[in-house]
């Protein structure tokens, strides 16, 4: 990991200052990565099984044939979160971190899938993202990150955008406040939603750095997130409680910050005063690039 | 916590090798203690939401109506497992750790939950159980374990026994190895299985202290673990990688121990050469009586 952090250019790190470096020339448009997502025979070995983590709701209809995986990082307390159709094998991962690349690509291979898109919810300031080593380790994988996070990626999200995977997918939502390019991913029925550093369990992502802004977080939350239903599943980039899900319902009513009016918000967030994420320095200029240099 | 430690009596921390403390005197049969188990009016607060953690798989029908939640303790990195029905409200945890009692009984009280009976799939070496502090916070909750354990408790548990809450309940297999008193417990329709420390995610328990066996465990997993349906979801009591859930199926699979023959596992868990747990001094002489002295 080392190797890979010295890869990033001394003048990326300053340029993570304003998170906007430019986009990667190759950046595809998501119609065009659809066409050509695929590296036929990637995944070798052992036969899929197809059942998997479940858990149970009582007022939801169930959603049958996707398979889903949460992942934990525990120096970065990051949930990794894996996504793929029982039928057709296609998959996408949301938050990769580096140093779970190995893991998190042996489970994949184990379980027969084809890995499309590495999709990152915001440009994260804690850890650094393995969408650009797992590129390198699995031809035909994209990654993907909001058009408004300043990162060069082969797919850029805006509001709307819907990431496929057999018959399954992910919409895009776009709930900036903890960065500006902080996206949330809905699944086709709302039934989860992978809210990243946006809405965290009855918590939200810090405002105070990467173009940080309470009340934008405030508005992204009640309006992108809060009109979800409230069964809908809350699984955040994080939780430093040993917490797992959260619905859309329980934060409505127990999140302590967000059960306030936007002033109180703004108010709470303005005085924080958090330390500074200890990887700040290294893993902005390298999320801008995938976790690599030049992608 | 300190002093709930040092609440531990020495002598009992000298009948810790030994793990065959005297029973509870005021342990109660399972018939019995079912006739009993609620204490009206001892949650308050919060109306529950009861949609809650779910994810999918492909083969399985889904039971609706339960609710589940895997939660983390990071030090010792110990699973807690908390079920209940959505409509009685009647609940049940797994393994609950002494250090996240306030943040387990939180979340019980939010969600309006009616915790009755708090199970150990088996006598902890590496974390202090809960169930003791937590019976003394909820009235009319019992403590439960395996007959074989040497722990006192409630309810004493053996083969074939059942666990209720609402209209769901957790069937109890017998599976010594990693010690005398191990237990799974399975889900009425066998799709969820809580296995404790017998086997892991790609793993298993250790077998070198606690009356530890390799071959009973050996023989444990394949007969009352790799016997239910490969879609059966296995939640273990621990995972150190990061990972939430495995499934039946993919252990028989890819488990690097347990794909071998019993000669074959046998030496591999006489070579393992693992330190002894940090807090085994403390904790299995506190776990013998829930985790404080004199329930």
């Amino acid at each position: 990991m080392c190797s890979v952090i010295s890869r990033v250019k001394p003048v990326q790190r300053a340029l993570a200052s304003t998170l906007r470096l430019r986009t990667n020339a190759d950046g595809l448009n998501y119609a065009a990565a659809q066409s050509r997502r695929f590296c036929p025979g990637f995944i070798t070995g052992a036969q899929p099984l197809w059942v998997t983590s479940r858990s149970y709701c009582a007022r939801i209809a169930t959603t049958d044939g996707l398979l889903f995986r949460q992942l934990f990082e525990v120096e970065s307390s990051t949930y990794t979160y894996l996504l793929a159709d029982a039928d057709t094998k296609e998959a996408v991962i949301i938050d990769p971190v580096l140093e779970t690349i190995d893991r998190d690509l042996k489970f994949v291979s184990e379980l027969g899938l084809k890995l499309t898109v590495a999709v990152n919810t915001h440009c994260h300031a804690d850890h650094i993202t393995s969408t650009g080593l797992m590129k390198k380790r699995l031809a035909g994988l994209k990654s993907a990150i909001s058009k408004f996070s300043g990162a060069s990626a082969d797919i850029h999200l805006k509001e709307g955008d819907k990431i496929p995977f057999g018959r399954h997918s992910l919409t895009v939502r776009e709930t900036p406040g903890h960065t500006d390019g902080c996206i949330t991913l809905v699944t086709g029925d709302q039934s989860m939603a992978f809210t990243g550093d946006a809405l965290l369990i009855r918590g939200c992502g810090r405002t105070d750095f990467q173009q940080g802004c309470a009340k934008r977080l405030y508005q992204s939350i009640q309006e992108k997130i809060y009109t979800l239903p409230d069964h809908c599943l809350i699984y955040p980039a994080h939780d430093y409680l040993g917490q797992t899900v959260s619905t859309v319902g329980e934060e409505r009513k127990f999140n302590p910050r967000l059960t306030k009016s936007m002033e109180e918000f703004v108010k709470i967030m303005n005085n924080l005063n958090l330390p500074k994420p200890k990887k700040i320095d290294i893993s902005v200029p390298a999320n801008l690039v995938c976790g690599l240099h030049h992608v």
